[in-house]
């Protein structure tokens, strides 16, 4: 089964737009648990109310060898029908490019894995030759210098577009395997919209809602497919540091339940 | 000392702009050795004719744990008044950024980095603050993808500039600290002379000769800096795999040697 079925079957069989980001900062786990122990509890808590997890490869890249290795046990650990895709926004030429989607894809074995679009299609086709995996490509991202090149007036064959809808137009035309994506941040709904608008039925991930900030009405109005398959929205902090305490698994149980319910109860509203 | 500095003591020292890539794939080592092993032979050879080293680090991800440790492995070995820059082109937001500048500039303690500009400024401001670092970002790359995007014509604040210039102009604004550079290829000699000619004193990677093509002496005429001390001119594959048989070190500082001269060769010639 490839990425996209498996991410439609999660979100069905969990009926969740929901993606926990398992984005464990070191600084903020409790300091008698182990990274891994952590990620267990969470994922323990939360398997049947997400339809994909997202770990940030940076912040297990910090702790060096170790961290890198609690990444490979926690992918290991994810049950096998949610798709578990690695944020690690890479971005590099043909035999590199290459060598990346190797480590990503094979090494660690995740469903998918977001990448960076400045360095053009031969950067992306070694991992769009992955036929079973998911590449979702940075578009709009929700943090505030995104705006800095993202939002540039561009004349692209005579059309005035920003780059980001450039990037949104290359990407659906490179999307000849069907296993492609667009990052599209919370924070800035009205481009969500023209996004969503143009292009119905691509996969969307939407991070950015909760500790950044995003307004869940508005991405959910805007950011969702009709059919509740291709659109992953994520939320790491909110979720996995909602407790500082022992409740920690528990107390991110409670914030994922609330939020994927409050996603469906905007979905089915705005329908 | 800062990586500026140490960078302009290393190429006077060794009256060299040139940097080996330690692109070990190992796909092309001789099949006897171990990736240190070859790393070690390599350096040994030719750390008397290099301003700097520059793995990069998808081909050590693709190995595994068993690689990121020959990769730190092969930073501690590298003689301590040579700078390595880590070919990582990371680019993220906020805490993630963090993450991985504390990854690449703690935990491996490299002297700089590549990084991609796409998510804008704020992306890049937590590798900037470690002042005695560098932050080499991508600008004009040397594959032919990066024209997808890189050479759209951007309206910036009224002016109609290609996005790799306003790359280029938004980085020089941002250094304050002194220690950010571009990333601008060799097979780009025309794009290459208009960066240097508007940034005289901007620390420019070169990478794209030998292998991919880049031609040596127009690369050397419009990238070099008048002081020999901001041009970091990287060549990979052509050194390190310029043979396949058990003299590949001896190969290396061979290849190594005839180019460095021949970059001072056409460095005294054009000066």
């Amino acid at each position: 089964m490839n990425f996209i079925e498996k991410l439609a079957q999660a979100s069905r069989k969990n009926k969740s737009l929901l993606c926990v980001g398992l984005d464990t900062d070191t600084a903020l786990v409790p300091d008698h648990l182990a990274i891994m122990e952590f990620n267990r509890a969470i994922i323990d808590a939360t398997a049947d109310l997400v339809c994909a997890y997202k770990p940030n490869i940076a912040f297990y890249e910090a702790m060096g060898l170790a961290g890198l290795d609690a990444l490979k046990r926690t992918r290991e650990y994810i049950p096998a029908d949610i798709p578990v895709i690695i944020d690690a926004k890479r971005g590099d030429i043909g035999n590199t490019a290459k060598a990346y989607a190797k480590s990503l894809f094979e090494w660690y074995n995740f469903d998918a894995t977001t990448a960076s679009p400045y360095l053009g299609f031969d950067s992306l086709e070694p991992f769009i030759q992955y036929r079973d995996k998911g590449v979702i490509i940075l578009c709009r991202t929700s943090n505030k210098g995104a705006a800095d090149f993202q939002s540039l007036m561009v004349d692209n064959n005579g059309k005035k577009q920003l780059l980001y809808e450039v990037v949104a137009e290359k990407v659906n035309g490179w999307n000849v395997n069907g296993n492609l994506g667009l990052v599209v941040g919370a924070t800035y709904p009205q481009e969500l919209e023209i996004i969503r608008k143009k292009y119905p039925e691509m996969l969307l991930l939407i991070p950015g809602v909760g500790a950044q900030g995003g307004e869940l009405e508005l991405v959910v109005k805007y950011g969702a497919d009709k059919k509740r398959e291709r659109t992953i929205i994520n939320s790491s902090r909110q979720i996995i540091f909602a407790s500082k305490g022992k409740d920690y698994a528990k107390a991110a149980r409670r914030e994922a339940l609330a939020l994927r319910d409050k996603i469906n109860e905007i979905l089915d509203r705005t329908a």
